[in-house]
């Protein structure tokens, strides 16, 4: 017999009395090494619908990025691409002619499956310059579900301005906050709240800033609780994760 | 008339009309300096209630940590101590007998508010050597109320243990994954889930594991989006950014 | 009733027996949370009337540059932009014609509260390529309100030429030392005064001078007390710190 | 004729005759090199009266130590040694009964040039862990004339313990944050003051807080101006330094 | 029907007509989640026969490590324990007498599934401080079937050592050098040869040599081609490295 | 008598009786000083038949590149050129009409010396952004006899993506494998097989990905034994070893 | 009387009684801190005779260098220009005409104290690509007198190429080392001679090599004593140290 | 016939006819694999007599280090320990009672062979606490042959200690300069003189000292030319190379 296709065709034919229980077995081992594992690994992506597809357009030329991003929304789903020129969204536009660009944020988004903004994701930003990671954040956690709000140059050396808004970092379901510098305001916000805060350092300073190490490290070293960080300018994901997390607060 | 010790004296004065307003504007503007400010940032902690005090033992004699907690425990809410030697538990159990000692954990727990356990959070550990930090992180996010379990000795180096787990990884809130040497199991655990994942990097290794910069690194440049990271070794902050993730999905 | 806009309303409302004490109570309590804080905090901006508005140029366009020093300018005080290129000068002066562009300090200022310069700021600069850091401080005390003056080209290297000016040293009273390659003059210049000096790490230099992190630990690590230090290549930053000492010295 | 022993002699040979200008001439530069470079520099010295002679004693035995403070005491000036365990005050108290020992500090004293206590420096401290280093700063700074007062366990994680004390830090000439973990405390109190902010990054924490590099590096990179930095767990340098300004704000 | 145990047991229900082929389907998906992968990733360990189990004892009580060899060693092959120190040696030959305890290499063998050695693996030594780490590469090496052969103290600094043993380095079929300080010998041995060459950098030297990290860059950066590292002190690793290419060699 | 050639020539003398045994021991003195030392250590270079010369081209013009790169051709074995611009192949081609050029790989070949494929070395590439350092590789492998094949795109973020490859897995004779990001995939990877594993770190990521040392340090620092590494985007250097040793498969 | 221009003039004014010793004494002390001490310290300089002046060119641009290199001409030494573009000596060769520009070196020199060459400088350097630096070495100690010849392309991959100079090695007075990668050259050449050893790190190479640190901390940590070492790319202090030491060897 | 011993062996075989030309030159050929090399490259070791035999007595046993010790003493040269504890000199001194131990320096010296002390060698100290270093540095060119004294205490902190001195440090021949801090004394003495200067950089200092990183990447960034370094507290190899130096200047 030729070999089967599936699980079904080899029950079948042990059903049928072609094969021996001895032989079934055999081809259900060498089924499952090619298949099965398969299957069943990327089940849980089916969970994971209206997650959108990721494109990280740095290091791609604006050609190749175009046309990865419209394969991926032929499948149906929302796509978002980070860290783009405006020349893709310029390419790609030409064949997803309602493709949005960020261009502060550097994102192009189709969006092919909507979703109810839910809960209530503040990204909080520390100087202007740290803006665009601050807005990728946003569009990213948008994207997946999360109704987002800005609270924008708040940061540490003018104390006043952050504390003028406490109510609204109070209400917050999750927080995410973009520093550079120092990265104090995450300590500084941490330590007002009792809700999960996302760290993002920016590259934003020079000199003994490095890059982003510096601000890095002292999120990670932060004597506030309730902090966890991601890697230097990656405001997708923060976005990403609190995404993740503003979504438990939802019918879970 | 004397200076006012509140807001409301100063309302009644006023009131009385032994005070212009003028004179009780000024007044309140004294007060709000002093007092305002800080009842109205305390204000959220009355709302923390049922979060733990925490003392981090370290650098403290075993007799000064003793003192702090059993003073902390006299006001009534739960109590932790990490890094707690076990002479410290030793020193506090003579005065508050019902103190919980974990020794891998090194952490002194006394509960006095018990809450009921809620959501799952699921702590993931690479290897027996990272169990002292696993454990740091379970009894925190317990104390806080959440429902912990412990899924050991999966490392990525025999992929298969983890595999045969992956329903109990689809089924947590919130997965806190606590991995020495390269700490490659987090990119590996949050490229199966699409749950939040809390990534702790401990100093298990040597050589190029840089005591724990290595895997903190490699957790932060992850290739799977959906983790955040917490400093080396540092079990009571993955612990208690779990719990208050795993907080959100209940009656939020 | 309507809410109150602010304190003096509460009062009055109390004072004609509108409210009773309690409601007057709780009127206060919103207020202080919105506007007192605020208020407070602020307070003590006021009392830095005469310092400088300063704007980071880099990272922003220059038209984006030269809109927010235009506009900060209307409020009438002293406006610094650092790290700015001559196009922010160009197109600054199109609209404010009297703003003076320093350009090998980078710095552009607008000058509208005039101050009597006192004290004695020395600022003492090791190579000829340290000048434009060094400059960006002179620019900086001086707009604060700081007699400033220059020792150049007094590297360690040929320690006479420093010894040449030690009554120079003497006099001051505050001294900023700018130096790169290995940066010992501020240990030199600290052993022979005994006036608080501040060093400027500059990324002048190559290989294992790192970009001024050599000159930025040695500064810390120096032999000599009487030294802190601020970031590399931070003329601005060793500028302000310079003229907050130096107006300790007059009629404090 | 012998070798003259200062200016003096010579020019009294040539007055009398003695020696011609020539000669006179050759002996003045055989002088300068060896009395006058020296007598100049060390003249400043003499202007110093008053400050402290220093000792660091770690890695030196207690006895060694020990002799060397006393030795310096026989001087006359006021005696401070640092880094120095219980022994080296014991050794010191059987030859110096008035010494004074400051176990935290870890500072040994010798007072025999009382200084009226001028100005206001204030050190402000942010976890208990950190007051070694504060109370060694304050000890310096008492020593060289400074009055010194302290606020401590004003950490960034309560903020409101910080900001009920905006009067005390708007009154201080001088301050010194001293602060582990991650330094975000000197951010946040420059950003209140218009002051000279000193700040002491310390050893406190561990992992990414490596041993105090991490506060050092966000100090420096700090968002807000008025800051200048020393070595960390630096004390001492921040106390002489402080004491240095303070002592510009009297009768300068 | 109870839940079946396995493959086999669904076929013969599906045979015996007790299970729909839906049924059987049903079951199988779920038993692959459990069983089939486990068992097919678990299959190629068999194929690993004679690998020895390893136990890396550093951070274990000596009553811990020599507890888990003696399990292990109950499977019937053979084990390694590294970094042992002799007490784990002294434990483990109550229960296991056979053991070997090398006190060089720190390493305990329990040998019971002797392999016909075979290759030929040439350990290269820079110094004699390295040794220990030598060693421990050709136990590890020799235990899993290779021929090993030591090349003793042949740094560079005394290049005629190597050189005499040109025939002896062309000869092998693998080689390991093991170089602490700078780690030229690797560049050396893998210019002189064409083997493949694993390089151990040692964390042999002080100062500028940073506990191993200047070798490991160096060897990693190093101008001859045929060379790969492993990391710090790690004999283990490269033995183990060693010996399966050392065995592609053989009967291929 | 002429100064010898060569030994031959001495022997020769001496066996005519030319020389006396004196006369011939000190020509050996001088020969083999000069010629000996060199022919022997070169010896094995004609052992290594069939190696390419290899030119890293990057810091050479395109015209010195294409000149060393004819010139080692005429010698008449294969000649790699690596780091290679198009421009570098474009001058090239003018001159040896069949070289090929790889523009991903950015390699350039003059294949002189066909040599028959043999073995099984299989480069495992994480992302499409590693592709140029796994091209490198294979390109370098199979020059030197190799038989390459390729399985892209398989990083851990969507580990079935790799499961389902498990078999080619287990059939390669030596692995490579090359990632930016953390690196997670070499652990994976030696953990599923006993095959000698290459790590080649790339400089694909960003922020903590310091330009391959993240990933580099977690090869390094892997849990999983088996893998040796290389330096960062050294794909010449994983496929010059990964050559070396699938050659010692082969008639051994 | 108007205040004296030097030592001379004070001895004669008392000289001819119109001071007295103690007016001559106050001029002393004037003077010396005024001409004294510059006189005496750069004393040492005239000593220097024949030492070039050197101007480091990057970071300026052509036009002030080439000023700056034609006023030092002016003073009638020799001059040498590191780091020079072509543009500069272009420039240069307008107004100086004998002047020699080397574009390997990027060195322009302006010969006009010609020095009889003496000693023997060897520059010996690993590979093509580190030339540039061996070159500026080369140029600088000939200006300074020394015979220097070049020994190029003896990296260690091919140990041969260097063994056949050994003779070379052994006549040299003075040995510079020019190596990038991991520059294990150094320590072979250190380990043959009997000579002081200049090594230079260079920044060629990529990954692992982080621009020279690699070799840099490799010479240093070098196993062969006799070694000192220098800046990265620091061709310019490599020569002018053997120059230095050279010149010992010379009639001292 | 059996393997001749050596050349001379071979050349009288084939004179006496027993051997052809053609056996004869196979057997060189083994030989000078064996033989030529070795004795060639050791030749030079010949004309090092009278340099020491260094043992590096560190992280060997006590016994180990005098069994070594007293081996090396045999062959009748000089002989150094470095970095011996007390206990090696006490076992030493049983087997070679003359052996002297320097417990500042922790050397211990076996004199066999007397040499007359030439030359100038000038080893200059910032602190106290380099004095260590400083003293190997003297024992060891002491024991080449070298004159050496010691200026001390001489750190820039009073630079008047460093000037009285200036006749001395003109008079030296090369300059050892060990300081520890932020090293700046190398690059002042370095700018005082015209002879080669060794900096030793020391692990002196706390904090941002980086346990001698920060003096070792200032020395080699220095601003003053005729500077080279050696590893962190290698008095060792600052005293070798020092002497290699010194010796050029006598009669060479």
């Amino acid at each position: 017999m030729r070999e089967p296709r599936g699980f079904r065709e080899v029950l079948e034919a042990v059903q049928r009395g072609e094969w021996t229980v001895e032989e079934g077995f055999r081809a259900l081992g060498r089924l499952s090494a090619e298949d099965l594992g398969y299957a069943r690994l990327d089940h849980h992506r089916a969970l994971r619908k209206g997650f959108p597809e990721v494109v990280y357009c740095e290091g791609k030329t604006p050609e190749q990025a175009a046309e990865i991003l419209e394969r991926l929304a032929r499948q149906g789903g929302n796509v978002l691409g980070t860290r783009a020129e405006p020349r893709v969204a310029e390419l790609l536009r030409m064949r997803v002619p309602e493709c949005e660009y960020d261009p502060l944020a550097r994102t192009v988004v189709i969006r092919q499956e909507p979703r109810r903004k839910i809960g209530d994701v503040l990204v909080v930003c520390a100087g202007t310059s740290d803006l665009p990671v601050a807005r990728e954040a946003m569009v990213t956690a948008e994207l997946m579900g999360a109704r987002v709000e800005l609270l924008a140059d708040v940061g540490v050396a003018g104390l006043h301005r952050l504390l003028t808004h406490l109510d609204r970092l109070y209400r917050a379901r999750v927080i995410v906050v973009v520093a550079g510098m120092e990265g104090a305001l995450v300590s500084v916000v941490a330590g007002l709240v009792d809700k999960p805060v996302i760290g993002v350092p920016t590259s934003v300073g020079y000199g003994a800033q490095w890059q982003g190490l510096t601000p890095l490290m002292g999120m990670l070293a932060s004597c506030a609780p309730g902090v966890a960080v991601v890697n230097i300018d990656n405001g997708f994901g923060a976005g990403y994760m609190a995404a993740l997390i503003n979504g438990l607060g939802e019918s879970a």
